[in-house]
């Protein structure tokens, strides 16, 4: 389960990441990387309640959505004015969350997770 | 309230768009404008369940997220394979809803969306 490599490699590829996370449903975070610039602004914006209200969130949209036509959830993005937040299934009990400043780079943020995510699922069985 | 001709704005601007509304946080829309070739798709993936669905997260997520120093939620985004899903608050209210194909023009959604929330405001108020 080494996948402190994988999340470091979206922070270092991914311009404005500000940390990236394995976590569960239950809102515990398996394995973090920060980028070491931005630990200050983590902090002041209180990174981790945010992650674990939107994993709450994400979790019963999950649920919910799970019966849809529209079929299931693969990505979810929150922004607020000072914080946007890209989250991507992994497997049905973890996800990838990738926290980025306003101006970072969304584009990129979302094309690093979608290819990183199979590389954590293959950590994770 | 003159809120079809900027729902039509969007649709018409961003290239893979299937639909777009102004809803409200009780699940119920005020005005939609849906692309007439995409009529048969958006009934197919049962486009107006997933709305409710999705407006029913974000209500929740709205409300859990208001005491975060992250700040308040003012985009959120939940893909599917099928659906691509923008939603945008308009007022604490209001929110408007786009739905994309997956092969979307998904930044222009985001970019039409910033700029058409205040006018839809505006409309409201």
């Amino acid at each position: 389960m080494a996948f402190l490599p994988h999340l470091e490699s979206v922070v270092t590829q991914v311009d404005g990441a500000i940390a990236c996370s394995v976590m569960g449903f239950d809102g515990i975070a398996v394995e973090t990387f920060q980028a070491p610039q931005s630990a200050d602004l983590a902090q002041q914006i209180e990174l981790n309640s945010a992650w674990v209200e939107y994993g709450n969130a994400l979790s019963q949209l999950k649920t919910g959505a799970d019966l849809l036509k529209a079929g299931t959830i693969a990505e979810v993005s929150i922004n607020t004015e000072k914080l946007v937040t890209l989250m991507r299934m992994v497997t049905p009990e973890y996800f990838v969350v990738l926290a980025l400043k306003p101006e970072g780079n969304y584009g990129k943020g979302r094309y690093v997770l979608r290819i990183t995510a199979p590389k954590l699922k293959a950590e994770l069985t």
